[in-house]
């Protein structure tokens, strides 16, 4: 037996395949579960949309992966005007049998609040593929209508999606598939690009409003060319299942050294506002909307943990908890 | 609209009821995907058995939740003698339509090693629940026959098996399902239970070997208990569904006092040799096991990177790394 994958008969593009059946097996698992649990969100929202607290609260419980983006100005809006949240699986519901199932909308209303005016924000993420191996979330950056002097984000939002806008129309040298064009030379920034990447420099990213969240991109890359991408490599499998030949593409090769390049990939996150855009809304798709009631309930487990221990601490000062402490049920005396 | 679940007409119940549905759903979900998967993690199987070091590189990229348990001593045993990791669902292969999906094993192949005698470590995991509301996966201590002096756990493994099957034959009380008995006075623990506590309280956990986790055990909770209390509880269900009255036991109101109480819960853990078992059989069964591909390659990308910095940093001390940089491939010149 060899020990490794290169002393072996087995070639990565085998492993590749093999992981791309997965990966198809797993898209129709999502659209299965999104149809057997339609009718139980549909039930939990008319349920949920009767408790004001809900969605506030499950945000206070969020896991960490999506906590840790969440600033205290930030949390004290969702929690005064957070109304719902929902997620769709929006190309699947547009087309059931061709759609694709991983692509997603976040949908987030609002009451009447201090920082913006608008009642809904929803931002969608397609899964897309490129030409030059990318596969995964990319996504429009949402522009919030803050009011005067409110805006959590102090101008970056609005200036993300100028940018994008900006760039949405040029053609993009990478979508060409060539090799060669994933050496490309640097275009040189445009004004609006220098204007943003210095406020994101200014900024330090640490402590960026977690409403910057709504100006991730991801990468440029369009329907038309995610399509021809997947069916380029569909075609690909179809020849190595059949034994046919398939012409090495020059960045074949390269595969290996992707971590070592994997630098370049980092212009475009430069621009990007909030790099961790698609992680945060997998965590938000996947966890935190399946998982809701578990999260709402942890939550008044820890709000009556805490007003026990403010109960507690504070005996000698109860003033304080007054305006709260009457909203919510006494345990036990 | 009400502000507080308190106030609102949505009860706990409600809720819980729903959330009992997603998780049938949930469950349905396993079993088909067990299924479509099957026949891709056998052609896997046959793949991989052809790379002598497709698990060990699995381990070695494993993600946190794994690898944080894994100490060097551990590492270096699965990396010089790892020959196959296997997860099935046991319950379904036996019985495809009444076997409860979420019950696992998982299935560790050696080679011979200085450690022990065992060409197959398997542990098996049942997703049971109890009838004072534990809904989760317990197990049983699995022996290994470590050789003289070389046991990696120091004992704790063997004298956690010894504890297991001093308590498995007794009636647990808990069992009974009456409240009362959650503030059942506590028996004295046995001699071994002694030592074990000792022991653990002596090594501290740490440091412990991975191979501890085979000794986790979570709660004693038998497959007839758990069948009486998922029927009690469906019937609960489907009484409030018809608008039935269900007769309120005496710990339901003491739900949201559980956190509170929850030290007690701690009881158990405390003679448990690797409280966490659970969350690693599953970070093993539900991300490591289906993304091994993904986890080789990353590896397989870590080791040529290491290799360079190796190459970039000790061009003076070649003669380190000499013994093994030969077997692997060498990118770019």
């Amino acid at each position: 037996m060899a020990d490794t994958i290169e002393e072996s008969n087995v070639s990565y593009d085998e492993l590749m395949d093999l992981e791309n059946e997965f990966e198809d097996v797993e898209t129709e698992i999502i659209r299965k579960q999104y149809e057997m649990s339609k009718p139980l969100y549909a039930k939990r929202a008319e349920l949920v949309s009767q408790i004001k607290t809900f969605w506030p609260l499950v945000f206070e419980a969020a896991p960490m992966d999506i906590d840790e983006y969440i600033q205290p100005s930030d949390s004290a809006l969702l929690l005064s005007s957070l109304k719902s949240l929902s997620v769709t699986r929006f190309e699947l519901d547009a087309d059931p049998a061709k759609g694709d199932p991983r692509s997603f909308a976040i949908r987030f209303e609002f009451d009447e609040n201090d920082h913006f005016e608008d009642k809904v924000l929803e931002k969608k993420f397609w899964w897309r593929a490129s030409k030059d191996g990318f596969r995964g979330y990319v996504s429009e950056p949402v522009e919030i209508r803050w009011k005067a002097g409110k805006d959590l984000t102090d101008g970056l939002l609005s200036l993300a999606k100028a940018v994008y806008d900006e760039q949405k129309g040029k053609p993009r040298p990478a979508a060409s598939g060539n090799a060669k064009d994933k050496k490309k030379e640097k275009e040189p920034l445009t004004d609006k690009q220098k204007a943003l990447k210095e406020k994101i420099d200014q900024t330090g990213m640490g402590g960026v409003s977690f409403f910057a969240w709504f100006g991730y991109i991801g990468e440029y890359i369009t329907a038309e060319e995610s399509r021809e991408a997947l069916a380029e490599e569909a075609e690909e499998r179809r020849k190595r299942k059949a034994g046919e030949a398939v012409p090495k593409k020059d960045d074949e090769d390269e595969d290996m050294e992707d971590a070592e390049d994997s630098d370049d990939e980092d212009d475009d996150d430069d621009l990007d506002i909030f790099p961790a855009g698609d992680a945060v809304a997998m965590a938000i798709a996947d966890d935190l909307w399946p998982n809701a009631i578990k999260y709402f309930v942890q939550a008044q487990e820890q709000d009556i943990l805490s007003e026990i221990d403010e109960e507690f601490d504070d005996e000698d000062d109860e003033d304080d908890e007054e305006e709260e402490a009457p909203k919510r049920k006494k345990q036990k005396a």
